[in-house]
């Protein structure tokens, strides 16, 4: 029990994934419908830029397969959520609570607003946000007021929290929004890795006030770079799509803007691609549930080390599959990375905490004892749909 | 000479423009060479998203072609400003100079560093900034301490100029140049809109420490959308490459990211568009040299509106031709404006200055005449290169 069988575990890896590739990466796209056609389309028509039917068709079929009202397609992810957080009204010296747990864009957006990233746990069953912790911790630090949630110990407004869904596999919602309610924060969601995603039978993305997309190479469905804005509010969606747009007022030819804004549409060779792609979302999703269940099966005889399954009320599109180690065995995680690796299987950490990269380093913060232990014991193993 | 006979003016525009098309843009993508072969090979590879070939070439072609060391490709044209501001340091209550005419975005990447844009006038001959009326106002204004242009009038820093070359054509860099030196101003060229114009012989973007282009759809070449910042300076360049990459620090498998930064990399699925559309520069440019030619032409023969020809010391590529009223007419630029699209030709009035957007309108300013006197005369008209 003191050493991980560390060739087990390759043996494993092995087991599950193709023998006849050199080297097998963690998250790479696959085409097999209409993205030629579609993309061809563009090209035919000269439709490649800033307006066409594919940006209006991607974002019509986003708000479709993810039941929200509305879509608005962007240039990438952190576009996505740097324009959630503006709608929303966070403005300059608001802290926003995020997972110290998650890709650094999710902080830098923050940032982007002139807001001071606060960050807290997450809980082992779902590697995100854990709601009682986040209950507990509000209670001892903030004080709720009529204009809404203080924070006594740094003497500012805690506006927001982005729950991320880690990896794919929702945060436990309901208790969640209750925090929300009661401590008078907007609920944004994180949506970038969870396209496919299910909290209780209705997709992640349906919670937050506004939530955010991912379409990136390295995502279930991508648009080379790609993100949108979900939003059940029209007038939320029509602000978005304003301040995405260059802040452009209708008119026949003169060029008023009615605020500081963006250029952050997706032009519409990408949208094509995107369209294509999410027609094949299903086929995908089954494909990656089918591997993941592969991983269950050849993990489960391996002591020491767990295959992350999706917590109980979620139905996950396992976006980038998970190994667990047991605490005893951290101190091997490094050895483990460079086995597989070195045999052309790519795993990775999980990323370093937002509160130990230098420019966050100051920012408030909870006991994040949970997310510490998790960024020592993870990694992330291939799990792309065609494997 | 009380009335500009607008009947000449359509029918001069008529000559010039094919008949055989219901709708004739201002200016839209032309598709001749290896645009569905690069992009089909990124599909067939599958590399489609933040690293790939397509944006190596595209860079380094750009590089080549404009002379300058390195090209750093990015998401759009405002994403190559704002990064251009960013490495040169402009901060928070710093400000930028930067001409009222000109498109939006110019004034908006200022304000996302959380800077001050400062209004200044421009010249006829060029459309672009008048180098010896900045030289006298800010003589006037401002006094040089050995930390920098200090204005004595606002109590902040000047600390850069953002040179717009207005529809390709260059600003007189020259004098330009001397104006930045005395004032120990850092010199930006938003060559967006300059691809293929030259001064002096030299490709404009050169000038700048830093330069931003644009290949927005509406841009002598397209990537859909996209950017790139050009520099001389190589440790410029690196910045540049690593604040568009989310700042991430090289490691086989760690995700650590040294400072607050953006998620602003070029798709290669753009780039790969890009990579044959910069193959077909040199034809696009003979193409819209001629169509200006033919314009020069047919308004040689009307009178009260000129068509504007590019500066004595510039090679312009004539991205968006122009034609200017005189004084006496400019009751009648909607007229001519309804009447032109009216029948199918595109057409539209300059920008709306910056300093009359709400967002800008307590900015600083110099005296404005002139850019006033451009904006209620001029008007764009179609520029394709296919026409």
């Amino acid at each position: 029990m003191n050493k991980l069988d560390l060739t087990s575990i390759l043996e494993a890896l092995q087991k599950v994934l193709p023998h006849d590739q050199n080297f097998i990466g963690l998250h790479e796209p696959y085409f097999i419908g209409n993205e030629w056609v579609y993309v061809k389309e563009c090209l035919d028509t000269r439709w490649v830029s800033s307006v066409g039917k594919f940006v209006d068709n991607f974002e019509s079929s986003l708000a479709n397969y993810t039941g929200v009202e509305r879509a608005v397609a962007v240039v990438n992810g952190t576009a996505a959520l740097h324009i959630c957080l503006q709608i929303i009204g966070i403005k300059s010296g608001d802290e926003v609570l995020i997972p110290s747990l998650t890709f650094v864009a999710t902080a830098n957006t923050v940032s982007y607003c002139g807001a001071i990233p606060h960050f807290i746990d997450s809980e082992e069953s779902t590697l995100g946000v854990d709601p009682k912790k986040l209950g507990n911790y509000l209670d001892s630090v903030a004080e709720i007021k009529p204009e809404g949630c203080w924070n006594r110990e740094t003497g500012r407004w805690i506006k927001a929290i982005v729950a991320v869904h880690t990896f794919g596999h929702p945060v436990d919602l309901d208790p969640l929004c209750q925090v929300c309610e009661h401590f008078q924060l907007t609920l944004v969601e994180d949506a970038a890795e969870s396209l496919g995603s299910f909290y209780k039978g209705c997709h992640t993305g349906n919670w937050g006030k506004v939530s955010a997309l991912s379409f990136n190479g390295n995502k279930i469905i991508t648009t080379g770079g790609g993100g949108a804005i979900l939003t059940q509010d029209h007038s939320l969606a029509n602000l978005a799509k304003h301040m995405t747009t260059t802040a452009k007022l209708p008119h026949k030819w003169a060029f008023n803007h009615d605020r500081v804004s963006y250029n952050y549409r997706l032009p519409n060779l990408n949208a094509a691609l995107g369209c294509a792609q999410l027609e094949n979302l299903p086929e995908f999703l089954r494909a990656k549930r089918a591997l993941a269940e592969k991983y269950m099966q050849v993990f489960q005889e391996i002591c020491g080390i767990k295959f992350f399954r999706e917590p109980d009320f979620a139905h996950s599109n396992y976006w980038l599959n998970t190994l667990l180690l047991d605490e005893d065995y951290v101190a091997q995680r490094d050895d483990l990375l460079e086995l597989t690796n070195g045999h052309g299987i790519m795993t990775r950490p999980a990323w370093t905490l937002m509160h130990k990269l230098p420019m966050f380093k100051d920012s408030p913060r909870m006991d994040l004892k949970v997310a510490e232990s998790l960024e020592s014991r993870l990694i992330n193993i291939p799990s792309s749909a065609f494997l």
